[in-house]
């Protein structure tokens, strides 16, 4: 059994999101975070905009000032051969690479009929010199009453991972880089096992190795150690490329359930599940070994970035697992399976779980 | 003024160094760590081996198991058109490349006429899965007796910082990775400042940013957080192209010390300083706009790795400063200059120090 996908998917597009000022237009909404608060289901969406592009003859990207604070927007001229925009996502210039859209955090919520309600104003916005391409990829864990936010503040200077929290969702407060440059798809577990914190992170190496699922250990969610990676690419399979943590882990009975993400080298994104051992969390136990969802809807199939499903959450309710992940870098969806569909999905065989 | 070096220089050379293994040969002794120990100045010295090319029809290469943690050697037939040995320093092979050489670490001492006694055994060799490639760079600073190393652990899971300790350069026990892939030229600070330790880094980025040196702060020397970017690179001038920390910094009356590395685009590395604030290490006070040390001498401008000198350590006694540094990646060598003279070379201007 794999995922069922909800019939109102796909749950927010980008039309269903207001701006975050009359100059942008939203292009994409994906990639959510999860979080159970006061009996509802929030989700802390990635919202991605561009300048609206009023003038046929040139190209506007978004340019985010870390001193005030402002995204403003600068135009070139499209004509000019100095300006090469053959990547849709970055403008070259002589001078410089400008991304083409910058992306923020928008709250919503899941209604009683599974309909999403959003924010008409950013929950988040970049702020500071390590977010000046955007923020991206948010991931919630409760802990003790407080919401952790983990994402990637990404800038000039690499892409980190930054540690947030909220007690209300109105108000965020930024702790500091955790992880630094490359550093992404940072999950924290829900709490302390034997006194200290664990999370699942994903560097990027510029030399030697794959982008791969790393763990590491903190007295405090603030500074992290013992870094020792998890789990590895497996070449010519669906997660041949890279992987990384998805949605925040969460116990059951059998150990801790991870849904993870997996590309192949024609970077079609899927999710599949990892079992890690409840008092030992760097100990894999078992792996799925085809994908638990994989990009086949027409809303994951295409969209700015074709054939992803990213997830960055999932609740647990009543052993039904709900995901909520990103399609095509477009739109918010989800999915559920019950809970012994994917731990009769996971090999236990030594060979799949490396 | 700038460095004046020694006229013992190359202060050892491969040949005064027996390799570890009878089918090992020595090819490059450098970038040493220093520190003060009973009196004496000890280095602890990389030593780059590789096995001795016995046919000339073959390349043998080193192949570390970290199961049984014992340096074999595997041969290739060099005629066979799948083996590519066009950079010197990997072999790529059909089904997987091979460093050439792998690196360990070797005890050394500055005798009374300034010349260096080697050791005859290795006193920290590569031994888990994150060293199969070797470990480089050691790093020493001394905390209240005692003498923390920082070393790059190189492996085809990318590069990590290991931090180890010892109390009598005998022992050497490895207490985890601190820093993720990629990260290399840690430099601890040697105490506290406002209770918390601090570390010089340099991640490798594989999107954006170039890399450069990055502060970071912890509770215990073994979890780590709070990062951020202290210093750039400098389009146009000796360290344009990437920069990292060199010597552990050291306390003058004007704040934090760092002799520091930088390349340009043609990977000319040379020496300059740079003067952080005592209290807030992650101010920076000045910065050399010149180099103090450039690769101009025979054996810095020659070598396995040509035009670099690097440095991981440097003693200050008497307000003079003696760093030791690795010479072409062949060599180690030693050069002194007064702290004045130093502090004379910075220049506190904003445009320079940023």
């Amino acid at each position: 059994m794999t995922f069922m996908r909800s019939i109102l998917n796909p749950l927010i597009r980008p039309e269903d999101v207001l701006p975050s000022s009359s100059q942008m237009e939203v292009i994409g909404v994906f990639n959510p975070g999860v979080a159970q608060y006061r009996g509802e289901t929030v989700l802390l969406v990635r919202v991605a905009e561009r300048p609206k592009q009023l003038d046929a003859t040139q190209i506007a990207v978004p340019v985010f000032d870390p001193v005030d604070r402002n995204i403003g927007v600068q135009s070139f001229v499209k004509a000019d051969p100095e300006n090469d925009s053959s990547d849709v996502r970055v403008l070259r210039t002589r001078h410089r690479d400008y991304l083409t859209s910058i992306s923020h955090f928008r709250l919503a919520r899941v209604l009683a009929d599974g309909s999403i309600s959003v924010d008409a104003r950013p929950a988040m916005m970049p702020n500071t010199a390590y977010e000046t391409y955007g923020i991206e990829d948010p991931r919630i864990t409760e802990i003790d009453g407080t919401y952790y936010i983990t994402y990637s503040a990404v800038s000039d200077r690499g892409i980190v991972t930054v540690l947030a929290r909220t007690v209300d969702f109105i108000e965020f407060l930024r702790l500091g880089i955790i992880f630094h440059p490359d550093n992404k798809d940072v999950a924290l577990f829900p709490g302390t096992i034997d006194g200290r914190f664990y999370a699942l992170h994903r560097p990027s190496t510029s030399t030697y190795g794959s982008p791969e699922i790393w763990l590491a250990e903190s007295p405090d969610l603030l500074h992290w150690g013992n870094h020792q990676r998890l789990m590895g690419v497996r070449p010519g399979q669906w997660d041949s490329h890279r992987i990384g943590a998805g949605a925040v882990p969460f116990l059951t009975a059998d150990g801790w359930l991870e849904i993870y993400h997996g590309a192949d080298e024609n970077n079609r994104y899927c999710l599949g599940a990892v079992l890690l051992d409840r008092d030992a969390p760097w100990q894999v136990i078992a792996r799925t070994t085809e994908p638990l969802l994989l990009p086949a809807a027409p809303y994951e199939a295409q969209g700015f970035y074709p054939n992803v499903v990213f997830s960055c959450g999932a609740i647990c309710v009543d052993d039904q697992v709900t995901v909520f992940y990103g399609a095509g870098d477009s739109t918010v969806a989800s999915a559920q399976i019950s809970l012994v569909d994917v731990l009769n999905a996971l090999d236990a065989s030594p060979a799949i779980s490396a």
